[in-house]
């Protein structure tokens, strides 16, 4: 069962509220569409800083959600001195501290950041095809000359998704893969 | 089967006659000692250039080799806009051009830059024991919350050698391991 990858490079989820402090009342323009139904790259990019590092140029994802939330890799986390907990999104409880500058103001939030676990979304119709289910685990095999197999892989299934694999920039490097590659989903025999 | 890992950050390997023109004519002093027998980080850096981007910080690897190499990671190959081939130690033909600078001089290399490939040293006796031969390749299970399996790991044989897996950065930072964590070898039924 193949798979497209999407590759996520760090970036940051922002609500209204927090997005007008860092960028004032303008709205959240299109740069370009992503797989997934209704959710787009904007025009907009903040700075990442902690007391050990910076990151530039980290994209805002729109449309604004319920919950800011910055989600990088194990290296940007190496950079940053920070140790952010694997987590879904929106899963935010003792995530890590960060502060997000924008072009007009800034942010110090307690907790936020995380890196992202690694995910597939799929219709309900995939998933009772294949017999998974929401949520369940499975295992990802990445070809390549330096291809190998992704443990927790987890399912999201909805009605509003494109069928497509999350992953992050270090899963990504680490297999020389990238954007728009294949994948191939181990269903295990039970 | 159990294995030992060793995370190779972005380093370079030098000839006398490199180190010189870097470094003027001082000894390389060392830093502290790696795993593998006679081997050690030196208390020199250069920094890797490119038109595209700078790595500052990288450290020399001594003693000093028969062959000038820069061993760097995918993610590093990206901010210097590179495409290395995976390569094994001194196999350097059609490698990534360079350059490099020292507190006393610089190189231009028309190559010399690899992304190293993930390899075992072991023992003669140890390959015996588990059936396994110089320059097979093996997969190694990283356990974890990002955990996975790796392809492609070559199997080094000699004498004068410490059993340890060489993954670079970006396959410790993909599964979550460190320096100093254990893996385990998957020996093929074969």
């Amino acid at each position: 069962m193949e798979v497209i990858l999407g590759v996520s490079n760090h970036h940051i989820h922002l609500t209204k509220k927090d997005f007008k402090v860092l960028f004032g009342d303008v709205p959240l323009e299109v740069l370009r569409e992503v797989r997934q139904p209704n959710q787009f790259a904007s025009t907009f990019c903040v700075t990442l800083k902690t007391e050990k590092g910076v990151i530039e140029n980290v994209r805002v994802m729109g449309p604004c959600r319920e919950y800011t939330q910055v989600e990088i890799s194990r290296t940007d986390a190496y950079i940053l001195g920070l140790h952010p907990p694997i987590r879904t999104s929106g899963h935010l409880e003792e995530s890590s501290p960060i502060t997000i500058i924008g072009s007009k103001g800034t942010l110090h939030l307690k907790e936020g950041c995380i890196l992202a676990d690694r995910h597939i979304h799929l219709l309900p119709k995939q998933a009772e095809l294949y017999g998974l289910s929401d949520l369940e685990e499975v295992d990802v095999l990445l070809p390549g000359p330096k291809g190998g197999i992704l443990f927790h892989v987890q399912l999201r299934v909805s009605e509003n998704s494109y069928f497509e694999m999350h992953l992050d920039t270090d899963d990504a490097n680490a297999h020389m893969v990238k954007n728009g590659d294949f994948a191939r989903i181990l269903i295990k025999n039970e």
